[in-house]
């Protein structure tokens, strides 16, 4: 049997153990396990590493503790715009969408648009449209409300401020509390020796103005490529697409031939640091190396590898 | 007194000679001139690179020959729905919008975007309010209605077919026509030492979905680095996308330690003819190192340099 691994993140950001309930923190590692072991059962089958990235973003999006499908966060007119996107690592292929409304799972439609629209990037009522064609499967209002989201919408949308993917510096009442916000990923290498990545987002808490960061955008928050790595990023959009995030990692290794740790160390924990970029990523290579960094106080995260090692984590090691 | 320069395209594709009048192509010629002096005049007066560019591109939206601004080409429902984006090598700072309507000069908006709204994408109906809190010039359907791309849109708008932006091998009855679509782009390097990019596109005609190309992607139609190069791309967008084609080139340049027109000429001549990626993209460096490379059979694009050398050209040499 050839080795094969999934890694997931649920968002990274300021994410303290003060800050979760013991409950919470249950129901966090609970849904990063489930969401692994989706991903996990597909390449245990000897699916592909696109199916099993797929079915554990899947997985994350039904859980509304995370901030993507269910348990999207609320734009500033009170709507979820929410963006995702996967590559193939062994073709190149990518999908993306950016800013969907009421789409249950916006990975399943970033699919289509990698497999059916002879395009990369679909955007805001056109991506909604092409859903239509494809039969995705729809979400009312309803299924996205959520209680927690609503009243931290209702907190500050008459206000300027706007709540960025992991952060919110700018937005004192918010420090006290728990912050749940973010984006979620997952990396995964089959049996047959090839990598995906996968990342889908509602965003940030009252958005405005179409707002897109980096989870739509092939290279920035979501890359693969068989003959380096497969990167999902979580965090403060803006720098990651001028970063370039995602293909920088892979042309670290590339072209200047550091491991997979080397050059996510590079990038998350020297170059995004000094631009002020706060946040993290997943990756995986074809031999099964895998990373999980971030610069940010935490990431909900896991992994599962077929030599049988699991981990779920949320803050600092 | 510093070297200067200034590079701009107008898009790439099966431009041939004998698909020009002699009368069209002098117009041609005098459009990218007019986009060049007027970057130039920029740079002579000590102008930074970054309002270099946005002169340009202004000027080239503002000539109906080509696809950007003034000439967009139509959408499947018989809209304009452009973008653009800038960046700033000095300091990796980025804007775009994507999708929007009835601006004028759309890369006057990404500018907008990278100075003032915190954020680098902004898309469809919330880049265009946005628009309208900075000021920004619209235009009407009027100004922006060009009978020969109505004509090319009424010609295919009833079939499932769309035009791509520099190719059109799916639809025959085109291949007999002057193909004029595309992309416009600017890269400029200043008496300061600093290197800046920008691109502006219409996208392809009957376009639909709310596809977005590689135009308003920052690391892949666009790039700026004073410690590499500045990129300006213009081709089948999916593809570039997909091989994030202006963050390549400053990677091969950076990590593999290539000079600009070996990288350039791996992106352009190797990489991406082998995805089936037509087009090109015109590249400086803060020593003042151009190239305008393309992998198609021809691509608007001109050079001015301090130095005396100015060059308008279409096909290939």
């Amino acid at each position: 049997m050839s080795k094969f691994t999934i890694a997931i993140h649920g968002g990274a950001g300021t994410i303290l153990k003060s800050m979760l309930t013991p409950e919470l923190e249950i129901n966090y590692n609970q849904g990063l396990q489930e969401a692994l072991n989706a991903g996990y059962a597909i390449l245990e089958q000897q699916g592909t590493s696109l199916d099993a990235v797929v079915e554990a973003v899947k997985v994350l999006e039904n859980n509304e503790l995370f901030n993507a499908g269910k348990g999207a966060v609320f734009t500033n007119e009170g709507l979820h715009e929410m963006d995702a996107s996967i590559m193939d690592g062994s073709n190149l292929m990518a999908g993306a969408v950016a800013g969907v409304r009421n789409i249950k799972n916006p990975i399943l439609l970033a699919k289509e648009v990698m497999l059916h629209s002879g395009h990369v990037i679909l955007c805001g009522n056109g991506a909604n449209e092409f859903a239509k064609t494809r039969q995705i499967e729809t979400a009312s209002d309803e299924y996205l409300f959520n209680q927690y989201r609503y009243d931290q919408w209702v907190d500050i949308r008459d206000s300027e401020f706007y709540q960025l993917d992991h952060k919110e510096d700018n937005l004192k009442s918010f420090l006290e509390k728990e912050k749940k916000f973010g984006t979620v990923g997952a990396v995964a290498l089959d049996q047959h020796g090839h990598i995906a990545a996968a990342t889908s987002t509602g965003g940030m808490t009252n958005k405005r103005y179409g707002r897109i960061g980096d989870s739509p955008i092939p290279g920035s928050g979501t890359y693969a490529n068989d003959h380096t790595c497969a990167i999902s990023c979580t965090g403060h959009g803006e720098f990651f697409i001028r970063a370039v995030v995602a293909y920088d990692v892979s042309c670290l290794m590339e072209y200047k031939g550091l491991t997979l740790k080397e050059a996510c160390d590079i990038v998350v924990k020297d170059k995004l640091v000094k631009m002020g970029g706060e946040g993290g990523l997943i990756a995986i290579d074809r031999l099964g190396n895998y990373e999980l960094s971030f610069n940010s106080e935490g990431m909900y995260r896991g992994v599962k590898t077929s030599d049988g090692y699991n981990q779920v984590s949320i803050y600092k090691d």
